[in-house]
């Protein structure tokens, strides 16, 4: 069988969080996130934070990004985005399935800049156009780039003075709070956006995403908001003992560190072999291109995904996960070398 | 503490279940329900009804009725339901919010008759009203009540007749199939309805529901749609791991078996005191009214909901589940004895 | 050819109205509301009210319900209404297809009664169940009464004191104003409300009806949304002016008086007949009833609609209109004296 | 007075269309588009087009556009259109409002190729995309420009090839069919489209949009749609009586040629003025580049929109129509002379 670079959810959850569940199987609890688990899972993000976040425990990424930008806009108001966000290319359409329009630009790296953000407001001053009313970024990026600090407050400043919401797709966030690269914690990530959220299913949960408000507004009857879109979770509990899990002793990040620090090995060796990738930022995500006959033969043994497939060559992606093995990264880098030198 | 008889998802999940999970916590698997367990569970559900479903896994049981009743209707098409119904009382509005009129009819115990739908059909007849085009029922219904075989062989026979869908919300199918009414097994349940789903949450599993579409029209690029909803899970495994689980040796059998005794138990104690209820189709849910005063006193040491508040006396719901204690419906029974006495 | 009474929109429109068109048929005017005309109706409007009203001219009626209940409502938050309300039964779900959910009521001779908004708002009480927020009111009714003043009142001082908007669909507010019961103008329809619409279609005009909106939260942003819902109209000056001229000399009152005295007409025939009809409120529609054969006779010379089939009898309505014929309503009382005497 | 080169809806309507209504003021006729009128109008574009043409009347081209859409298309499937068009720029959101992403590509001016169509669906593979399935253009184009007939046969083709439906919007239309560069007629715009619409709002009606339906599919239940989206209009049989006489005589197509010729002496003046304009495909909108303060000059006299403003100099769009007074086409260009000569 291959072994899996293909995503990072693809193994079924850290053995630590499981167990939190099968000790207190019988237990019993508040439905509908009105437990007190999901009371203390928020007030440990409040203590971390010094923010009044809500929590909110949703179960898949897609559709916390359709239910906050849902909330937080009419349907005459529009999503700014760079066009390799997730939400432009990778949720079917929920976004404008909802009613909502993403005007998107080019970004730097899978970010997105202030100045782009004033040329999308620029552009839009009547009434038969939409009115830009939410940032969306990821940290990490689709292309497993970071934010820096500075960037972030740039972007949540000019929100700020704009009108604006601030929102950040934490898919990733876990990958990009423990890159090297991270000037920030949980601390800044909550102190200069409006909401965001933590995810737990490419971070060794079983599944679900924490989704973190801090907008007073954004927050009004979201209760209700939740359940009308089909996000509320009966056994919202058993998400937020996941949660608590991997808040404790650092899980989240020790999870991420893991990840990062497996893609870290292959990149080394990606480099030592003078293979093209896209800029690494320590996170989990890796980018290269290889000839499309190399491609074929490093597939026999391990399993990827192409991400732009090409006549000649085609860039396939990597990722590495809290259960990737590291000896795994250190025998592909093995084997690639064999290919690519039978091949030269 | 209060011994809680508020509900059948107030505890986790059954161990057998959760064990599964853990025993395979970092085996590599495809997202999204193209793996190999969503097909084998998918197997599983055509070997048992001799019909070729089709299955999806969906997080919460209000997503999995907004998602099929979108797929199924355009916005000028309408559902027929009970007006206990779930979809049209406790959804906050998540049919409507995606678009979709729904038709009221009284029902009969909580089920809907085909007189009932006849009348709904007669009524709309030009394009200044909806098309009536799907017919939901519930198994076993919001007031505990159970289908007998004919019944939605009758419904469905009309719906085939009038080109009307007929989906079923099993969120509590297991609980029907368990009654010692239901003179049918899913095979009969796959027969006659157009989609219908098995309920995890409230049948012992941590989450999740199976979604089971037989009708072609409601499958065509149903993965498009799941995702656009904001329905899909990446590790849409989990789930399908669990409902292996659950299969297996009826287990979903036997957890509905025995939350629907420990009703029994507790309506047999009920009668004996001679307390008023709701009809009973020896499933897990019981309604029945006391005075104000009783129903404090019984509050004090268990928790359950008030399901309709009067002024003197009122009704509450009393709902069993798999991992209710057997004992502790006779301790209820006992102090419930008490306090009528007293009281008397 | 037959003469119809079927509804008081099946004429072209007031010649005085479309005269102001051709005379002015080449000057040249700002497009999409931001006119001369628009502006000079708005403080017409104001002047008349004594409120601060913005006047918003929209094409037809379902499209302003639609809009204005679209603006005032979010997803998870619902219309209280009778079930006869034109909203719940005649406009083929716009309301749901905009993804609100209308509660219903049973109502009184087509009017609304603060008791039973009392009702709803006492049923819908957790985050399971839609927030009602707007209540809606036709006047005249569908059933061709009329509200006094106290009721209205009475209906907006409880909107107020819970937070609800109080919203009046006028389609036939002419009719309403114009008719002996009523005991207010204008003043008091935008006094006791937070937006209500003066229909133009069934009141002369070649199209348009202007919807007035006194609530500030309703107006924000009320251009953007107009166009996101298709509702925008280039030519928008077109209907001011044609709601200019019917303010003039109150035309929308004249035209509505002789509709109502038509009525008048046919009721005094019918009641001298003894032909069980409807309360008769003085506005234009009359609701009959009379033997299947009879209306058959009748049909032959006459057009209108069947209101409600019966097997041997039926309730057919009788619409008159700005253009109706006097003479023709006397015709008919003639014709149907004889029809009833031959067949008695 | 400025005299207003701002629009082609900027006067009432040709007085020819305004004198049908007058003269017809009290005719009776049934609503809803069911009507004598409504079916005359069907038959004649259909003998005029020799294909099975629906007709149904809207009364704004956002709406038109919004609604054949939303008919088109399921929630998970999109659109392609070029960057600058009406539905991408200037709807605020109305396709997205109703459920459907837009694809945008660059276009060649103003105008969609098949290939960009290819590089769309090349990039949308699996079910984490959107499924392009609606090609839109505008014929004029936003710029003007106007299609060729062998340009629109290759797009329908290719649609038709690859499960596509082509819709054309045909707000201008007539000024495309009027120009010396169209080489077809309505015969072939209805034989290499699925759906489109002639324009009444831009062409001397008071009101109204022609949506014409080839296709079967979006033909089903369509009123139905229309009812439930705002759109379908009681007084139907008005614009249908306006259209009726659009037809006659080829009065449409007179309409767009004077204001063509209009726009052909406004072009013939700049060129002579060596002023840089956008390509003039012989339609009746104009983009020309001026410097800021002899844009301030010209403006004194005229009114026009700027259509990118920039710092130095900016575009202005002249846009002229079938009411413009052919004299002031001239003086415009002996006003703008002067400034010029004045400014070198």
């Amino acid at each position: 069988m291959k072994y899996s670079f293909r995503n990072d959810y693809g193994e079924i959850g850290n053995p630590e969080i499981i167990k939190v569940l099968y000790d207190s199987a019988y237990e019993q609890t508040l439905g509908y996130g009105f437990d007190q688990y999901t009371q203390a899972l928020e007030q440990k993000f409040r203590k971390i934070t010094k923010e009044n976040l809500n929590v909110y425990l949703v179960s898949a990424g897609t559709q916390t990004n359709m239910i906050l930008i849902d909330k937080a806009l009419r349907n005459y108001e529009a999503v700014i985005a760079v066009d390799t966000g997730h939400v432009n290319v990778h949720e079917t359409g929920a976004i404008e399935g909802s009613g909502h329009k993403i005007l998107t630009v080019k970004g730097v790296e899978g970010k997105l800049t202030p100045e782009e953000v004033l040329e999308v407001l620029a552009k839009h001053s009547d009434c038969h156009m939409v009115i830009p009313k939410l940032v969306y970024i990821s940290n990490s990026t689709e292309l497993g780039t970071v934010y820096r600090c500075e960037e972030i407050k740039a972007l949540y400043r000019l929100c700020q003075e704009k009108g604006l919401y601030l929102y950040i797709d934490g898919a990733r966030l876990a990958a990009a709070l423990a890159s090297t690269l991270a000037d920030y914690t949980l601390v800044e990530i909550a102190k200069y956006s409006d909401a965001f959220y933590l995810g737990g299913t490419k971070n060794g949960v079983l599944y679900g995403e924490a989704l973190l408000i801090k907008h007073e507004k954004l927050k009004e009857q979201f209760h209700y908001h939740l359940k009308n879109k089909g996000g509320m979770l009966a056994k919202s509990y058993v998400v937020a003992k996941m949660f608590l899990r991997l808040l404790e002793e650092d899980l989240y990040l020790n999870n991420a560190r893991h990840a990062n620090r497996c893609a870290d090995i292959l990149v080394a060796g990606l480099e030592q072999l003078k293979v093209t990738h896209l800029p690494h930022n320590h996170t989990n995500q890796i980018f290269l291109t290889l000839k499309n006959e190399e491609i074929s033969l490093l597939n026999k043994d391990y399993d990827f995904e192409i991400w732009s497939p090409g006549e000649k060559e085609s860039m396939i992606r990597l990722v590495t996960s809290w259960a990737t093995d590291i000896a795994m990264c250190e025998t592909l880098i093995g084997d690639l070398t064999k290919i690519l030198h039978q091949k030269m």
